[in-house]
C-alpha cells in the first residue's frame, strides 16, 4: 500500500474532477462528525474535543500531509511517516554511489540532514461549507457535460478568490456528497522537507513485494522527516538559512506501546471509496477494467525487470515504478480474490433488487427513481463496449513516457493560451509548476529501452481496436503498411529525431505557443497534436457521463435513505478522516487465526539472507543478544515489529498515526491485509484490517540499530 | 507421507537387515510397555488392558497391516485405511477407459467389490522375545562384517523353523534395540483383498503435492477394502468362492468425533526413528544425503511431468512414482528445513561434548567409552569421502527399471545356487514371489523413454566420479571414447536389443543358471554382471560399517544412561506401538496460530476449480444446501475434515486408527505437518503435529456423497 508523491500531484490536479462519491456505511469519519460517535463509551480516554476542536488547538493540528499522511512527533518539526512515502526522495537523493534506498540514510545531527526533494507538507488552516455557493450555478435541465462543466468553473473561481485572499495559501474544494455538498479548505505548503533518519530497505521494506499486502508482517516502513520554514516562519523554498518549522501541536510518543484488544484511533486522508457504487460499477471493475490493468502492470513490470537485470544503475531508475505498478497490480489481484470470496456482484444486485421493489411499491417513488437503475446500467453498458479504447488511451501518456511529454507539451500549449481559469488544472497558474516537476521526476528515471517496448506494445493493441474505435493518429501512421513493420519503423525514427529527453529542451517545449511547437519539429510533438482531438474528444464523453452519474448517483442516496431509514457518510475522498478499532486479530483462512502483533522473533525465522528477506547482521545481533531495552513486551518476550486492527482504512491512509486511548502515538499505518484490499468497495467486520509498525520497533531500530539517541531524545522517551 | 505398496516388501526383504535402532525419548510406545504409562491419568476412559490384552482380545487385534496401517471396522473383514495406501492398487486397476483414480471406485455391493492388486493384509498371531537364541552366535572380538552375517544368519533359521513349524504363517525378527533386543512376531497374510469405496482423487487426494505435508488440511484421504479368506476360512489368494473375513475384533466407529483438547491415542506401525544417532550421523543427512537425494528426485519427476505432457496414458504410468518421488523429496526439503530451524546438529553436538565430559571424568568410563563418539564420527567421515559413489551405485538400481530388471535377474541366478537359508533375503524361497510381483508390478509402469533419459543422467553422474571410485562396468562402456558419445550408443543399442520390457521374459530369466542366463544374451543382464563384483564389494563395505556402528552405539546407549539416569524407548522400527496426546494447534510461524479441526468451508474457500483443488460439483451442491446430516460439529457449524494432534508419528502410521477416551474411532492418520517432517530426528512440543481425515468426512462423503448406505450400516453408524 504504498502510496507515492504523484499522488499527492494526482490528487491536487484532480480534485475539481472527483467522480462522484457516494456514501459509506462504514468507519472513516468527516473529523467534524465525530461528536456522533461516543467514543468514549467505546474506549477512549480523552476527550473528543482533544482530537478535534474547531475553536482550539487538537490533536488533529499534529497531523501532515506529505503525499501521504505524517505527523509531528516534536516543537521542531519533526516528521514521522512511512518508509515508503519517503521512498521517491529518498532514491532522487541516491546515486550508483551513494545508495540510501540500499543503506538507508542517517543525519547524526540537524546539519546532515539532506533535502527531501518533491516533498511538502501540507497543513490544514481552515475549512468552511461551500455547497450553496457551488450549486447554485446548476441549472434544471442542464445537459450532462455542461453541467460537470460549470460546477468545475464555479469551483476553480471560489478556489482563485480564496487564494487571493489569502496570499500564500492555497484553496481546495473537496466534494463530500456527489452533486450535494463541498467543502473548501485552506491550507499552507511547507516547502523545504528534510530527510532525518530512514532505515536501509532491508529493514523498511523487509518482506518487499512477497509481504506487501501481507499479514503477519515485519516491515519496519517507518522514516523521519523535518519540516523547515523561512527565518521569519513564513514557508520557503530550501534554504540553508532556514529553521526548523514548530507546529502548533506535537505527538506524544507512547513507547509501551499496546496490547491485544487496546483501543486504538487512526487520523488520515484516505483516498477513495466506492461503498454505495451500484453493481454495474462492480461488475465493470470486477470483470473488464482491474483484470485487464491488473495484468497490464503485470506485463510492464516483466519488461523493467528484465531490462534492470545486470545493472544496478538501470535497476534504480526502474525501483520506484515497478514498485508503484506491483503495488497496485496485487492489490487488484486481492480485489478481485475478494470480489469473488465475498460474491459482491450477486450481494449488490440482491440489495438493488429489494430497492427497485421498494420504490415499485409506490407510485410518486417510481415517477421520480423508477429508471435510476436502469439508467445507471446503461452507461456501464456503453462504457464497457468501448472499454479497451478508453484504457489504451488512458495508458497511452501514462504508460509511455515520450507520449507523456510530448502531450503534455502540446496540450501546455493549447490551454496557455486561455484565460487561467479557464484551464484545466494542470496548466493554471497555481499548479504548473507542479506539472513540470512531475515531468522532470518522470524524467529523471527515464529509460529509452523501457519506453519503446511499452510504446510498441500500446501501439500493436491500439492497431487491433474495432473499426468503430480507431485512433486516427495511430491508423495514420500506420496507413497501408504491415502494422508491425510500421510501428518498428515509426519508433525507430521517433525516438532518434526526438529531444524531449533533455530536460532543457523539455522545459523550453512547455512555454511555447502551438505555432513556436510547431518549430521545434519534435516527432512526439508532433504526434501529441495527431492524438489531440481524440483525447479532446474522450474527454467531452467523460464529461458527460460523470454529469450523468453524479445525478443519478445523488438521486439513488436520496431513495436508499427512504429504503433504508438510515444516514450515510460520505465515501473516502482525500480529507481528513478519524476510524477507530481495536487491536484484533482475525481467520484468514479455515483454521487459520492470525494474531495481532508480531514480534522480531517473526524477522529471524524469515530471513533467508536473501532480498527481500536479507536482515542486516546488527539487527540479527541486537536480537541474539536479546538487547530489546525497554522496549521488549512483557507479554511476548521480544520487541513487537508490526499490529493490526479492524479500524476502517484505505490508500492515502499510509503514515496515519495509530493513536491509543489517550490519544498517544502507538504505531505508523501502513498496508492493509491482503482480504482488506476490498476496503474500497465494502468493508468486512471478519477481514478488513490493517498494519501499522509498531512505535517500540521504530523506536528499538532508531536506537539500537540506527544509533540516533537525539531523536528519542527529540521525542521525549530518552533523558535528554 | 505416502507410503506405497513397496514399502511393505521393502519391509520384509529388510528386516533382517534393520540398521542400527537406537532409543527415542518421545511417545512411540512398543505396544507392550503401554502397562507403564498411567494413561487413565492422561485422559483414557477405558482399561488399558482394553487396548491391550496379551492374554485376550484387545483393540489391537483390530489393527492391521496393509502396505501402511489399517483397521477393521465391521465384522465381515471390512477395513479402513487411507485414499493414498490404496492407491496402488486403485491405480494397477485403471485403464484409460476406467480411470478410479479420477472418478473412484464404488461397489454398490459386495459382488461389484474388485481385487486391490498387490495388497495383503497382515495380522499379528504372537509375538515372543528371542534376544537370548539371536545373540548366542555374536563371538567377542568377531570383525564387524562377519558378526553382522552371523546374526543374519541365525535370524533366517529362527524364521525358518518358526514358518517350518507354524505352516500357513510368516514369521519375522525385528531388532528393537541395535545388537540387544530382538523380538519374534507370527503373522498372518490374507491376500485376497478387495476394493470397497475409494472417493474420486478430487476428493482422496485434494490439494495433492501443494498441501501434501500441510496445514491447514482438507484432503479426504480415505478408503475402505475388505479382507476374504478361503471357505475354509484360512488365507487364500483369490477366488470367486471366497467368503468375507471375520476379524477377532473390529473398530467401533464414533459418528460424533472430537472436540479440540480431547484425548486421542493411535495404534500403528510407524517406520524408523533415527533420535538418538548422533551429531554425524545428522550432520551427514543435512549436508549430503539429503540434499543429493532431494535433488535427483525433482529432477526425475521434471523429467515424468515433461514426458506425461499430453498424453494421459503416459502421465498414469508415471502417477504413482511422482508420488512417491515427491513425497520425499518434500520431506526431506522440510526436514533440511527443519533441522536448520531447531538447530538440530548443533544441539546434538552440545550434548556430545556434555556425554564426552562426563565420559572423562571417571577413568573406567574412559576406558570403556572414551573414544566411542571419536569412532562413529571417523566411520561418517569415510562414508562422506565415498558419498556421491554410493548414491549414485544406489539409485542407478533403483531409478533406472532396466537396471533393476537386469541386476534382480543376475543376482537371482546367483543365488539361487545357494542354498536356502544362506540366500539374500529377496530371493529365499519365501520371499521370491513377492520379488518377482514387485517387478512385475514395475514393469507394468515401465515407460522407455523415460527410463533411457534417466540411465543416461546416471551414467553421466558415474563418468565424473573421481579417479579411486570408479565403476569398472561403466568404465569399460566409455573406454577411450567421448563419455557422452559412448553413453548415447550404450543406450542406443541396449534398449533396441534388450527384451527384458516383456514379462514373460524377464519372468523366464528369474528361472535361469549364471550359464542358462548368459545365453539369454540380453545386454542388461550382461552389464549387471558387470556391475555384480562392485555391488558385491559395497554390500561388504556395508555389512561392515553396520557391524561397526552397532557396537558402538550399542555402547553409546549403556553410557548415556548411566550419564542421563533414564531409560529409553527404542526407535520405531515398523512395530505395532501406541501414542498418545490430545487434538491441539500449533503456531508455525511468528503470529500464526493454526487450529486444529478443519472443516467442509476451508475446501470451498481452497476450491479453484483446476486440480487439485477441483473438487466434485456434487460436494459443492452438498456444502451450499447445508446437507450435513448428523456429521456437522455442533461449534463448528459445519462438517470437521481433518483434525491435528500433537502425537509421536512417522511414515508408516498412515492408516492408522486414530482412537478416542473411549477407544473408539475418530479419524484416520495420514500425515504429519511440514514441521513435523523431523519427527524422524526429533520430537518437538511446538511443532510435533499429525494429520487424520476426521471420521465426520469419511461418513458424510460415503454416505451423501458416495451414497453408499450400506457401509454405515455395516460400521453401525446407520440403523440396518
Amino acid at each position: 500500500m504504498k502510496k507515492r508523491f504523484f499522488t499527492l500531484i494526482v490528487f491536487i490536479f484532480s480534485i475539481a474532477l472527483l467522480i462522484a462519491t457516494v456514501v459509506a456505511d462504514e468507519g472513516m469519519w468527516p473529523i467534524s462528525e465525530i461528536h456522533k460517535l461516543a467514543l468514549r463509551s467505546k474506549g477512549l480516554e480523552i476527550s473528543p474535543e482533544k482530537i478535534f476542536n474547531p475553536k482550539g488547538l487538537s490533536l488533529i493540528d499534529a497531523v501532515v500531509q506529505v503525499g501521504a499522511t505524517g505527523s509531528f512527533v516534536s516543537q521542531n518539526g519533526l516528521i514521522i511517516t512511512n518508509h515508503h512515502v519517503a521512498y521517491g526522495a529518498v532514491q532522487a537523493a541516491s546515486t550508483k554511489e551513494k545508495d540510501y534506498i540500499k543503506h538507508g540514510f542517517l543525519a547524526r545531527n540537524r546539519f546532515e540532514e539532506i533535502p527531501a526533494k518533491g516533498r511538502t507538507a501540507r497543513i490544514t488552516e481552515s475549512y468552511r461549507d461551500v455547497s450553496d455557493a457551488v450549486l447554485s450555478v446548476v441549472k434544471e435541465g442542464m445537459d450532462f457535460a455542461k453541467r460537470t462543466k460549470a460546477l468545475e468553473k464555479k469551483i476553480k473561481e471560489i478556489v482563485a478568490e480564496t487564494e487571493r485572499k489569502n496570499p500564500g495559501k492555497r484553496a481546495e474544494v473537496a466534494e463530500m456528497f456527489s452533486g450535494k455538498t463541498y467543502v473548501l479548505f485552506i491550507y499552507t505548503y511547507l516547502k523545504d522537507i528534510r530527510l532525518v533518519y530512514v532505515p536501509p530497505r532491508s529493514i523498511g521494506e523487509f518482506g518487499g513485494e512477497v509481504d506487501n499486502w501481507m499479514w503477519p508482517r515485519h516491515t519496519g516502513d517507518f522514516s523521519f522527516m523535518r519540516a523547515y520554514v523561512g527565518p521569519d516562519g513564513s514557508s520557503a523554498e530550501y534554504s540553508p538559512e532556514n529553521v526548523p518549522f514548530h507546529p502548533k501541536k506535537f505527538l506524544k510518543v507512547a513507547p509501551e506501546g499496546v496490547d491485544e484488544g487496546d483501543f486504538v484511533f487512526l487520523l488520515g486522508y484516505p483516498g477513495r471509496t466506492y461503498r454505495h457504487r451500484t453493481s454495474h460499477f462492480l461488475a465493470f471493475e470486477e470483470e473488464v477494467r482491474m483484470p485487464y490493468v491488473a495484468d497490464w502492470y503485470a506485463w510492464q513490470i516483466s519488461v523493467m525487470e528484465k531490462m534492470s537485470e545486470g545493472d544496478r544503475a538501470v535497476a534504480i531508475k526502474h525501483l520506484s515504478r515497478i514498485k508503484g505498478l506491483s503495488n497496485t497490480m496485487k492489490n487488484y489481484r486481492g480485489k478481485l480474490k475478494g470480489l469473488k470470496r465475498v460474491r459482491l456482484v450477486e450481494r449488490k444486485r440482491k440489495e438493488e433488487k429489494a430497492l427497485q421493489n421498494f420504490i415499485e411499491t409506490d407510485e410518486n417513488l417510481k415517477a421520480e427513481y423508477g429508471n435510476i437503475l436502469e439508467e445507471i446500467d446503461k452507461i456501464y453498458t456503453q462504457r464497457r463496449e468501448q472499454a479497451e479504447y478508453e484504457l489504451i488511451l488512458d495508458y497511452l501518456r501514462r504508460s509511455v513516457n515520450m507520449i507523456y511529454f510530448g502531450y503534455t507539451a502540446y496540450e501546455a500549449a493549447v490551454e496557455l493560451q486561455k484565460k487561467d481559469l479557464e484551464r484545466e488544472s494542470a496548466y493554471m497558474d497555481r499548479n504548473f509548476h507542479l506539472t513540470k516537476e512531475r515531468l522532470q521526476l518522470t524524467l529523471r528515471n527515464y529509460y529509452e529501452p523501457t519506453d519503446k517496448v511499452i510504446l510498441k506494445e500500446m501501439l500493436k493493441r491500439a492497431a487491433h481496436l474495432p473499426k468503430n474505435q480507431r485512433i486516427s493518429a495511430i491508423d495514420n501512421l500506420i496507413q497501408d503498411a504491415n502494422p508491425e513493420n510500421a510501428i518498428d519503423d515509426f519508433i525507430k525514427k521517433t525516438y532518434s529525431e526526438t529531444r524531449l529527453n533533455e530536460t532543457q529542451f523539455l522545459m523550453e517545449a512547455l512555454a511555447k505557443s502551438p505555432q513556436e511547437l510547431k518549430k521545434m519539429k519534435d516527432p512526439f510533438i508532433d504526434f501529441a497534436e495527431g492524438l489531440y482531438p481524440t483525447y479532446q474528444k474522450l474527454k467531452e464523453v467523460q464529461k458527460a457521463r460523470k454529469g450523468a452519474l453524479d445525478k443519478l448517483y445523488s438521486k439513488l442516496i436520496d431513495v436508499k435513505k427512504k429504503f433504508l431509514k438510515k444516514d450515510f457518510i460520505p465515501d473516502a475522498n482525500k480529507t481528513l478522516r478519524l476510524t477507530f478499532g481495536r487491536i484484533r486479530g482475525y481467520q484468514p483462512a479455515d483454521a487459520v487465526y492470525y494474531k495481532p502483533i508480531t514480534t522480531v522473533n517473526g524477522i529471524i525465522e524469515k530471513t533467508t539472507g536473501e532480498e527481500p528477506f536479507d536482515t542486516p547482521p546488527k539487527l540479527m545481533d541486537l536480537f541474539r543478544a536479546k538487547d530489546f531495552g525497554r522496549f521488549e513486551s512483557p507479554t511476548l518476550k521480544s520487541v513487537p515489529v508490526c499490529i493490526l486492527y479492524d479500524t476502517d482504512t484505505t490508500g492515502g491512509n499510509s503514515g496515519s498515526p495509530v493513536l491509543n486511548a489517550r490519544g498517544e502515538l502507538v504505531g505508523i499505518n501502513f498496508d492493509r491485509t491482503y482480504e482488506a484490499t476490498i476496503n474500497d468497495f465494502a468493508w468486512s467486520e471478519d477481514y478488513s484490517r490493517s498494519i501499522a509498525v509498531d512505535i517500540r520497533y521504530v523506536l528499538w531500530v532508531t536506537q539500537k540499530f540506527g544509533g540516533v539517541d537525539y531523536l528519542l531524545k527529540e521525542m521525549n522517551v530518552l533523558n535528554k
